[in-house]
């Protein structure tokens, strides 16, 4: 029922990840009679329905709702009772378009965190000029000690590692220089921290890392306040540089001819871009697996966070996360 | 001296500025022989004599030297004797395509801060689908607390006054969101400052504010770590996008073709959200106006960064910080 669209947008998108898998199996959750009706219409359905069922939820957490309210008052959210069919076993993830404070702190508060993780984190892929990177937190946690972003290292290597299929994550601290005296005492100490662990953990980098650094890093560890700026910075910059090209191309009769001419190479372009690719957030650290996609999704992005959600199942990412944390946890008592 | 580049850069800038502005007048600072000789091959050298001249500094800061180091061991530089020159009265303004850090430090060592400004911060401009903001601080602060955020508000106001000629600047506060809620407790409180302050304050602005919000906002506020990583985002993002857009006019002969033809609007579109456009940072809170050059910079850019330099004299900024400050610290007394 969430996001910016509802059920026009989460509906089709699980018809079309349905046809597209057929192994996957859906629960949508919320307004029965809106969603039997929404399904009624869809042509894709017939070929799909044993696999697709639906779970009543009465209530819809808004968009804006702060998220102690929605815990309080919305007991019987669509959220609440997905997160609660992936509490009781009847759901391997959860994927919302929701609101995520409020999604946060639901699945946070249902399903607990693993043993040994104070704060889960979410954490997301974004392009780079050489492939992709990870990035996390992206907003989960706004003061983050040290010992936060190192676990939070230690959960994304995992999902880096099962999502990537690479054995040795690159991974990289977000600073404001490259040199060892740059940066606040959180994390120069969370640098000391990565420093003596087993992971691959290649320095600081610089905000330009994100999208285009010198060198390739699989993930970054930063903490929510400043991961979710640079993440929406990032959004704004590729929104201006999009309105410029376009407004260049629009700007008299020969501009406009060229426009049409290059027009095949201007939506390849944009195709390759196309944040829709990049739907998807994860949230590590809990009990139980939770994507959350962008509230603005349309269906084919939120599709990709579906997928997402298909690929951390069936790369058992939870499970490794939690063995992993419980090894470094041992590993720090024998220490 | 300072820069990737050094004189090659600095001086061919120089030069252009003196023939665009007539009024102007430079003080070229380092090593006499090596800028007298690239002032002897240059041709518009001979227009300009009358207003340029050579100020010897026998050192150098190199780029990554600890501040702390250029400070006690480098006090002939090439920058520190550009400082001394605004100090002693001697030049109105100090550009310098330097070391940021020990730019930063010598600055507030040889220069300090206003009465009433504990820490100096970075400004500089961006571009924005209204046309541009700009932002503070960029760096020269990592921990910054809601007192700090709110001088960064004031002094950033008159900046924004005077170089865009406007009244009542939209200032905005970049947060993680915004609703009331979000956010961490820095930036709560220094909201609660702004919102009690004479500053036409909007509120919370997100990171994609900065290049494309929905509403127009003339100056964000935020602290140096979070300013850094955002302003180091969007140079990362704009240049993966640049990245892709040439390998996909690239990709085989047809799209090669096509982009002969679309060469002219896509050359437009690149001088449109040219970064050299941009360059200069100004540090504020100093007893003195020092403006930072990006360290790639080339000769067109580093052009800009003089532009601010001048721009900034002629509309006495400076002495409009102070006053702002004087009145601001006396209501806070009276108050």
């Amino acid at each position: 029922m969430g996001g910016d669209f509802g059920p026009k947008v989460t509906v089709p998108a699980s018809l079309a990840c349905l046809t597209q898998n057929p192994q996957l199996k859906l629960i949508l959750v919320g307004d029965e009679a809106v969603l039997q009706s929404a399904l009624a219409n869809a042509s894709a359905f017939e070929a799909v329905k044993d696999r697709i069922s639906i779970q009543h939820a009465s209530q819809i957490v808004e968009m804006h709702e702060s998220p102690q309210k929605a815990l309080k008052n919305k007991k019987d959210s669509s959220m609440r009772v997905a997160i609660n069919l992936v509490k009781e076993g009847r759901a391997d993830a959860c994927v919302s378009a929701g609101n995520t404070g409020a999604l946060m702190a639901t699945a946070r508060f249902v399903l607990k965190t693993i043993p040994g993780i104070d704060r889960p984190a979410i954490i997301s892929t974004l392009p780079s000029i050489f492939g992709h990177t990870h990035m996390l937190d992206l907003g989960g946690n706004v003061d983050c000690s040290a010992e936060h972003l190192y676990q939070f290292a230690i959960m994304g290597e995992e999902v880096v590692k099962a999502v990537e299929n690479i054995d040795r994550p690159r991974v990289g601290l977000l600073n404001i220089g490259e040199e060892d005296m740059k940066g606040n005492e959180q994390v120069k100490a969370a640098a000391r921290l990565l420093e003596n662990s087993p992971l691959n953990y290649i320095g600081y980098v610089e905000g330009n890392s994100i999208n285009a650094g010198s060198v390739k890093v699989d993930l970054i560890v930063t903490d929510g306040f400043v991961g979710n700026v640079a993440l929406k910075s990032i959004e704004g910059a590729a929104k201006m540089i999009g309105v410029k090209l376009m407004e260049t191309f629009a700007k008299n009769l020969f501009t406009q001819a060229i426009g049409l001419i290059a027009y095949p190479v201007l939506k390849l372009f944009k195709d390759r871009i196309d944040p829709r690719r990049y739907n998807g957030a994860s949230f590590v650290g809990l009990r139980g697996l939770v994507i959350k996609s962008h509230g603005g999704a349309d269906a084919l992005a939120f599709e990709t966070a579906i997928h997402l959600a298909e690929l951390e199942v069936e790369k058992n990412v939870l499970r490794k996360i939690s063995d992993k944390l419980e090894q470094a946890l041992t590993e720090k008592e024998t220490a």
